[in-house]
C-alpha cells in the first residue's frame, strides 16, 4: 500500500450563497485546489455531498463536477455518509491512491443548503437519522442532540452554561478566518441569553444552515515530493459506524463509533492522543464536542465539557479544537464540512493559519461525524517538510 | 496492488416489494451473499444506491445497513453515480481490497423505487440528468432516450421495429431466471403494438419501476482461494465520465465515456472484445443497448442494432447480452442494477446459470451506466477454477 499525501488545498468562503449554484460552488474550491497543487488535470474525482438530491433535485455529482471542471472522461463518483460525506470522499480518494489505481486524485466536499427545491432543509437533514424509527416520530436533528445534552447534564451534573466556552472559542477563532461564515464574538453572556431551539440546545449550541465547498489534491507520497514543496502525509484514515438510531445504542453518551474510529486511526498512525497538536472535531452541537473529546481519549467519561470550562480547547490550550472556527462559526455545509476540516488542518500544518497558527504544528487530527454518531471518519495528517 | 476476487453472491427477486422496506431488501441480499461466502462478518460495506433520500427520506445507508446486519462498528459508506451506483459501490470495494486496507468486503446495490415519500419516481430518476439545463426544460429520462433513438434512426436509417430483438431476447432469458421481474414472452408483434411513451421509445423499450438488492463478498485473491472453492477474479474495474447533459456532448450518439471505460477495462484485463463470452450491458432502453455495443467495440457506428436484428445477442449468438433478462426483463432497480449484473455474470462464470448457461463461460463483462451515458463503469470477471 502506498503512502498518500495532500499536495493542494482549496476552499470558498462558507456563507449563504443565494446567487451561486451547486456546480459553481464546487468549481471554485476545486480550481483553487488544482492551482495550489499546480496540476491541470487529475485521474479521478470523488465528491462528498449529502443533500443535492433533496435540495437541488440533482444527483450524479461525480460526472457533473468532473464535466464542469473540463475533465469529462476521468473517473468520478459521489460518496455519502450524511454529515460525514466530505471525509467519506477523502477516504475513497485515499484508497484510490493507496491502491496504486490513481496518481492524482481530486477530493471535494460540496453542499448547497439554501434555496431548496425539495424538503425544507431541517427535514432534509433529518435523513441522516433513522427515517422509520426516529424521524417518523417527528424528531429533528436538533432535538436528538437536545436529548443527548439533557441526558449528559443529568448524568454528570453539568449546567448548560458550562458548555459556553466551546462556542466562545469557535467564534473567537473564526474572527481571523476569512472563509468563516461568522465574524462575530460570542461571550458567555450572549451564550446564556441565546434563544432555545430544543432545550437545552440553544441557537448558539448549533451550527448555521449554509453553503460551501472545499477540496484537496492527493498524490502518492513519493510522487508528491516531486510536485510540492510541502506535501502533507495522511498518517491515518479510519471509518467506524454505529446504529443509526440513538435509542438502538447500548449507551447513547458513549459515541462508541468515535472511540473505534479514533482507536483505528491512532493504531494506523502509531500515535497517542497527546501526540496531536490539535483536533478538528465535529462540533455540530456543543454536546457533540464534549462527547467527541471523551470518546477520542482526551477526557474521562462525563468530563469532556471540563476541557472547555478550563480553557483547554483554545489555540493555547492542551487540545485546540475548531482552530479556524469549527462547524459552529466557520459553518457546517454538511457534505462539505469534512473537507473544510481537512483544508484547515492542512493550513495549520503548513504554517499558514495566520493569527490562528498553532506554533510548530506537526500532527493534527480531523474527525467528521455522520448522524448523531453513526458514522465517524478520522484522519491524521502530518507535516513532513 | 492486490488481485481481488468475488467469493459470495446474493440477490433477492426484483419486484414491486410494497410490503418490504429498504433495510429489509438490503438485508436479504447481503445475508445471502454472506452465507454463500460462508463468512459471518466483514471489514467493510459499500452500498450503492441512488434514490433513498428522495423515495424513503433516508440517507446514510452505509451505517443503516451495517447496523441492520448486526455489524455496527465496521466501515460503511454509500456510493452514488445515478443508475451506475451499484457498480460504483463495487468499484470502491475493489479499491478497498486492492489497496490492502480490508480483507473481507461486502458490496451491495439496493433500491426501493415504489412507495415514494418524496418526488414522484420518474421525477426522482431525472436527478441523474442535468437538473438546471435538461430537467428544468421538462425533459424526463425516457424523453432523453427518445431523442437519442430518434436521432439514431434518422442518422442510420433504422426502423423502430429493428430494435425488437433486444426486448424479445431479454424477456426470453428472464423466463428461466427466478429473480427476474417478468416471466412473460415478448414477440416482435407485441413489441410493435406496445404503447408509446416518448416516441419512438415505447413501453417495451424501457425498464420497469421496481425494487431489488444484490450483493457480493470480496476478498484478496490469494486469501479467496482458501475461503472459496470457486473464487472469481475481477480482471478489470474501470470508470469513465462524460458531460451530464446530452446536448453538451460533441456527438450524442458516440457514448464516448462507454468507449473510454471499455478501453480501460480491456487494457487492464489485457483482453479484446472478442475474448469475452458474454456482455451484461446496460439495456435501460433499447437505444442504449445499440449504442453500448458500438462504443464497447462489438459493432461499427450505427450498426449495433444489427446484432439484435441478426440474433447475435441471444445466448447462442456472438455477443450474448442480458443473459438473465437484463434491465428490461429482470428489472432495473436503479442503484441495485449494477450489482445484479455482477451477480448474474458470476452465476454464468460459476456454471450456475441453469437453462441460460453459456457453455464454458470463462470471461464476462458488465457495464453499468449512470444517466444517459455520463458515468460508465465496466468490470471484467474471470473464472479461474
Amino acid at each position: 500500500m502506498r503512502d498518500v499525501a495532500i499536495i493542494g488545498l482549496g476552499q470558498i468562503p462558507v456563507n449563504e450563497h443565494w446567487g451561486t449554484g451547486l456546480r459553481h460552488l464546487a468549481f471554485g474550491a476545486a480550481q483553487a485546489a488544482l492551482q495550489d497543487a499546480n496540476v491541470g488535470r487529475v485521474d479521478a474525482l470523488y465528491v462528498g455531498n449529502m443533500l443535492s438530491g433533496e435540495i437541488a433535485g440533482q444527483e450524479h455529482l461525480g460526472a457533473l463536477v468532473a464535466d464542469f471542471l473540463g475533465m469529462a472522461g476521468i473517473e468520478a463518483l459521489k460518496v455519502e455518509a450524511a454529515c460525514a460525506s466530505g471525509a467519506a470522499a477523502l477516504r475513497v480518494g485515499y484508497m484510490a491512491v493507496a491502491s496504486g489505481l490513481h496518481d492524482l486524485v481530486l477530493v471535494e466536499g460540496v453542499e448547497k443548503m439554501t434555496d431548496t427545491l425539495g424538503r425544507e432543509t431541517t427535514a432534509a437533514l433529518a435523513m441522516a437519522a433513522d427515517a422509520e424509527y426516529e424521524v417518523s416520530q417527528g424528531v429533528s436533528f436538533v432535538a436528538l442532540n437536545g436529548l443527548l445534552m439533557q441526558r449528559y447534564m443529568y448524568e454528570y451534573g453539568w449546567q448548560r452554561q458550562d458548555f459556553a466556552n466551546f462556542v466562545v472559542t469557535a467564534h473567537q477563532n473564526a474572527l481571523h478566518n476569512p472563509n468563516a461564515m461568522f465574524h462575530t464574538k460570542v461571550t458567555p453572556e450572549s451564550y446564556a441569553k441565546a434563544a432555545m431551539i430544543a432545550t437545552p440546545v440553544g441557537l448558539l449550541d448549533s451550527p448555521p444552515v449554509c453553503d460551501g465547498a472545499a477540496a484537496v489534491v492527493l498524490a502518492p507520497l513519493e510522487y508528491a515530493r516531486t510536485l510540492s514543496p510541502a506535501p502533507l502525509r495522511i498518517r491515518a484514515s479510519a471509518v467506524a459506524t454505529d446504529a443509526l438510531a440513538v435509542h438502538d445504542r447500548k449507551d447513547p453518551l458513549a459515541l462508541e463509533a468515535t472511540r473505534i474510529s479514533a482507536a483505528r486511526a491512532y493504531a494506523q498512525a502509531k500515535v497517542k492522543p497527546q501526540d496531536l497538536d490539535f483536533f478538528e472535531l465535529h462540533d455540530a452541537f456543543t454536546i457533540m464536542s464534549a462527547l467527541s473529546l471523551e470518546a477520542a481519549g482526551f477526557a474521562e467519561r462525563g468530563q469532556g465539557v471540563r476541557l472547555a470550562l478550563e480553557g483547554e480547547v483554545t489555540l493555547q490550550g492542551r487540545v485546540p479544537i475548531a482552530t479556524m472556527g469549527g462547524l459552529k462559526a466557520r459553518g457546517h455545509p454538511v457534505g462539505a464540512t469534512g473537507m473544510y476540516q481537512i483544508v484547515e488542518a492542512a493550513l495549520q500544518l503548513r504554517g499558514l493559519a495566520g493569527k490562528n497558527q498553532i506554533p510548530n504544528a506537526r500532527l493534527g487530527m480531523t474527525q467528521n461525524i455522520g448522524g448523531s454518531g453513526a458514522t465517524i471518519i478520522t484522519h491524521i495528517l502530518e507535516r513532513i517538510s
